[in-house]
């Protein structure tokens, strides 16, 4: 196998956007062990019982799905029956929460598959179906369950193997934004966001095999992404408030700031460089290498990011979505496991109706 | 369980655009079973053996998938490098046909899961992102085979368990088209097909729980979806020159018939709505009530609807994907059966470069 060098640009460049599609009601929920770490309080609910009172965590993951729908269009006084479009997708074989979920909400429904960068690539394509007149309003969600994945992916959950300390902790939670052009949901001096370009990643695979190691497979497509985001712009980590990553955890996270410098000799600060991964748990929570899952980057963007943004004082975040695209089969077959990065700009700004913006 | 009312349209409903994007390059693999049927001289490659080489199905699936690709791209003087976008979506679990496929072209990949409606949910996306002006040209590709299918979704394959009448036979195969809105791609007096509009399809569970009939799980999608497309647009059946569904096969296409008549009092004639699944195989090919799989509609359309839609007069045509969004571990759990279906218009039209059309 030979490796890409990361950040080459190809025909497939950077996708400039007009900011016609506008993100304005972020919805979180998560579980308990999200809601006994350090960004706890900022979600919109924490569920008591990681099985939310169903017959089985897959039920369960279901329902933070649909709850978290449910609230975003709440909170923008619509139901989800006023969506033109729901996109979404989790990390189920067959997606079945996305598509169980969509069967209690009378809305078209298209549904996707990104692993844990499935947010971003959501965002992406709602933003291209809003800016471009094709839908409006449009619904997209991610959820994922550390239960559900764990047995999925691994091993039974009860067995409660040993973890290896790269492992990560596959995050309980969904999370759902509505997406539109038009500016009447959000009240006035209320944050909304912009989307403003998207960078769609390739696949890129440094031969990881390890199915505990995700942070370290999905770094080098993190690393590509960014540097391709940079080089087609013009750009780089100083031009953003914000950069922040999906799923890396501590580990993957270290590895793409080093993979960015040896490539290409930028720096990735901690000032403004995150990974959700690293910030939604506390090191005392026996997570090993942090965060990861298909809800990781969405509750910490809904619930956190978005209400520290104005205290922050964030315009411009870069949303570096990462994904493992291995499966169980796949790995028993002897495969290694490919990464995928997809970004999506985005831009912070208040509501300000009589200034008669676009 | 309450059953929605087939056909009753909501917000979110039929999306007209504007033509812009075209389909110009179909490009069609199967296996042998598929070569041996009655559309075999139509498809562009036959392959002898259904591992191809490899030693997986799996490993097989994808070089169907890629060959696809590569075809297509092939067709129009393009590789996939060239592309901006690939698009491509699969039955696997995770998706990691496409996905492993995708990590050999070096081409940003959005992956999609919608069962076997994955390939005309491909058309609207990309339809959308070409026409919206976001990317140019985009490669979608679905891919699917028998064995890979029969042993992630039922039984080992070798078991070779009796199958139930109502049973069908996933396809082996994989196609792929290149869409773009400039219009340098086909030669003088080529076909191109031009999509016109879409309906998204909600998700339509009517408790079918038989994870054999997956027809008459997907039949009242298919009615749903193509009711809203007649209501929406104020068209019926004699306003197409052919409706052509994915894989309902011999029961669930004759289902959709009864609930379309029954529900709207509309017939729709044999003479021009043919469902793939029913078309690909012969009766004496031993796959009980037709073919399925992601692969069955985009290969009979490529192979074999596109090479005969001249002789045949084909102008107008809706494609409409059906997929069902089950997975063993629901089925498992007591969950019935929700189908999906969606909708593409598409027209074909006569490349006249001197006519100077857009």
């Amino acid at each position: 196998m030979t490796f890409p060098v990361l950040g080459s640009t190809g025909a497939g460049s950077t996708i400039r956007m007009k900011g016609r599609c506008r993100i304005t009601s972020p919805a979180s929920v998560v579980g308990p062990k999200e809601g006994r770490g350090p960004l706890g309080q900022f979600f919109d609910l924490v569920v008591e019982d990681d099985l939310l009172g169903q017959s089985s965590w897959e039920k369960a993951e279901r329902e933070m799905l649909l709850h978290s729908v449910r609230t975003a269009c709440e909170k923008v006084n619509l139901t989800p029956e006023d969506a033109q479009l729901l996109l979404a997708g989790d990390l189920l074989n067959q997606t079945i929460t996305s598509g169980y979920a969509a069967r209690s909400v009378d809305v078209p429904y298209l549904g996707l598959y990104g692993a844990c960068a499935t947010f971003v690539e959501s965002l992406f394509f709602g933003a291209a179906l809003v800016e471009g007149g094709f839908c409006d309003p449009v619904v997209c969600a991610t959820a994922s369950h550390h239960n559900t994945a764990e047995r999925q992916y691994r091993l039974p959950t009860e067995f409660a193997a040993q973890r290896p300390p790269e492992a990560q902790w596959t995050v309980t939670g969904a999370a759902a934004f509505v997406l539109s052009g038009s500016r009447s949901s959000a009240s006035e001096g209320e944050l909304e966001a912009r989307v403003l370009s998207a960078t769609v990643g390739r696949v890129v695979d440094f031969s990881v095999s390890d199915t505990y190691d995700l942070g370290s497979a999905m770094a080098p497509a993190a690393a590509d992404t960014l540097l391709r985001h940079f080089a087609d712009t013009g750009r780089g980590p100083d031009d953003f408030d914000l950069i922040l990553s999906g799923d890396l955890g501590r580990l993957g996270s270290e590895l793409s700031r080093e993979l960015v410098q040896r490539n290409a000799g930028i720096n990735l600060s901690p000032d403004n460089y995150w990974d959700a991964g690293v910030l939604i748990y506390s090191s005392e929570q026996n997570v090993n290498a942090g965060g990861s899952g298909c809800a990781c980057q969405p509750v910490t963007f809904a619930g956190y990011i978005w209400k520290v943004a104005r205290k922050l004082q964030l315009g411009r975040v870069l949303l570096l979505g990462t994904g493992a695209l291995h499966s169980p089969v796949a790995c028993q077959q002897g495969e290694s496991i490919p990464g995928i990065a997809h970004a999506v700009e985005i831009g912070f700004t208040a509501v300000n109706k009589q200034a008669g913006e676009q």
